[in-house]
């Protein structure tokens, strides 16, 4: 294993002090309660979001707090879901009296930990709704499994319902918002090696140079097929036939791509595999409206990717486009 | 190896299709003559910047193409300099009556290239500046080499004379502004890994696990010293010794920090980095007024990253805070 750390034990806290020396205008690290909250609360009272999770997915959520997405963020150790004394000191740091929104992948752990620290803020004034994402489409829905985990979905669920807090809209409505976004998302990821925890220093397992795998998820656990390595072509057709067979779009409907790798895949990679999604979507007479290359959900240094659909409508559009300035994702704002 | 891609042959066109088909309001991609301009020519006529490289160290320059940076790029073979036929089209493609720079790397291939191409315009009614950048300090720049590499230095000269140049400069400022951030940007790099070409399909070359390389280029070669591995507190001193023993700014300066990772690193160990270098800075009672921190000049996927100081002042600050609208480098503009 080969990383810029001091100390595999403390890597989590070190790289959030790194972040937000560089952000110092965006973002705070709180480190005694393991938080990351926007460095400047809003003007207005507005709906605060909350997220949280296992470290090792940057940017997600860490690169996505600031105006127009997150207000606070609980990063977990690596892969592993953050505690219920963050999420309560994350949600008692950012509510302003609007309500919140906790935004909870379906991981059984971050659905307990969320689940646990409502309870224990039963007694607060403060309104809370949950948002659940399981938009990975690798798993069956059924009752034997914990269900579908929540992957590429967040980001969107973040961006968009972040840009309606931002905008003023009360509780129900950026609540309405987010699990619109979340209903309307599905997304299959490819995994082409493993990757090494810092504190465990060995790959997690070892696969073979013509291997790949599908339905890989984002906690450093194999996908759900191990099938020999295939073009580019023919993997967004994979991904695809995944997606969109779960939920088929109306062929009018203006599609979002999030193209995500999974930490150690270059860009130009990740955007050759674009050119063939772009192409197939136009082929199967889909229209991809607004599309996001590059390294978003992540399994530290793991090489693949993450294909999430989400069918846009008028307003998502328009608030998908809406200003957002944070580390990892920013637009529309000056510095 | 392992990549997305269809044929090792055609992984640059490939992704330059990707690229375009993900940006269409951005870049077009003329696959004829292998260049990548921006879609929308400028309103009124302004100096044209022109960019080209070895392919595999994206986003330079193919990411930087767009409102306020560039507005052609060159891309050659991976690691191998474009061809002059490639320079004299894209600079006739943009020229549009103010006058053209040359940003050029100082590497042989890349020096020799953009001089026949312009040799070969002589005759042409276009003023061409060239804009040598050479700031990477792994290197004497002495009679016995090639010279200093240009490295990171390039995506902050491509900043900023792209803001003076949006801003409606002339040729002569355009290219003053630019030499003065060339000759104020310090880079010093390490490597954690090799690369694969992907028609080599093996690493250039092989490091033990316990390994660093000091003093590494984008070209996929080894690094000038090979090292034990140490902390990121031990590497950030290295990096900021070597560059600031180089060139050591005026202690109230504001300066700014790229810190770029080599394509396989992840983002969350670039910010532990960057914590460690912030914290050296300000212990050395300097001033890191901005900072940069992601994948900008890479080594397809290579681990490491390398260190690039700039000596700002109040008109480079200005011009570098200015708004811009490419693939890679955002802010300041709605989509």
């Amino acid at each position: 294993m080969k990383r810029f750390m001091n100390d595999p034990k403390t890597v989590v806290t070190d790289y959030l002090e790194g972040l937000s020396a560089a952000h110092p205008h965006l973002v705070k690290f709180d480190r005694e309660a393991r938080i990351l909250v926007r460095a400047r609360r809003p003007e207005r009272p507005k709906v605060a979001l909350i997220a949280g999770g296992g470290s090792g997915c940057e940017p997600l959520h860490t690169g996505f707090v600031g105006p127009g997405m997150l207000d606070a963020v609980c990063p977990g150790a690596i892969f592993t879901s953050p505690v219920p004394r963050q999420i309560i000191a994350a949600t008692r740091a950012v509510d302003c009296g609007a309500g919140l929104i906790h935004i909870v992948k379906n991981f059984t752990g971050e659905v307990m930990n969320f689940g646990m620290a409502q309870e224990i803020m039963a007694f607060d004034d403060i309104t809370v709704e949950t948002v659940l994402i399981n938009d990975d489409v690798s798993i069956k829905d059924d009752d034997d499994s914990a269900g579908r985990r929540g992957l590429g979905a967040t980001v969107l669920v973040e961006k968009i319902a972040g840009a309606a807090a931002e905008a003023g809209a009360d509780l129900a409505t950026v609540a309405g918002i987010a699990r619109r976004v979340a209903a309307r998302s599905r997304t299959f990821g490819v995994g082409l090696t493993s990757c090494t925890p810092p504190e465990r220093g060995q790959p997690i397992y070892r696969m073979a140079d013509n291997e790949m795998d599908l339905g890989i998820g984002i906690s450093g656990s194999p996908g759900r097929d191990r099938v020999p390595l295939s073009s580019a072509c023919d993997i967004a057709a994979i991904l695809l036939d995944e997606v969109l067979s779960d939920r088929p779009p109306a062929p009018a409907s203006p599609l979002l791509v999030l193209l995500s790798g999974l930490g150690g895949t270059p860009d130009a990679e990740l955007y050759l595999l674009y050119g063939e999604i772009d192409r197939a979507l136009r082929a199967r007479g889909l229209k991809p409206a607004r599309c996001l290359v590059g390294n978003f959900v992540t399994s530290l240094e793991q090489m693949g990717a993450s294909l999430t659909l989400l069918e846009l409508d008028d307003e998502l559009l328009s608030l998908w486009d809406a200003p957002v300035h944070t580390a990892a994702m920013r637009w529309g704002m000056c510095p």
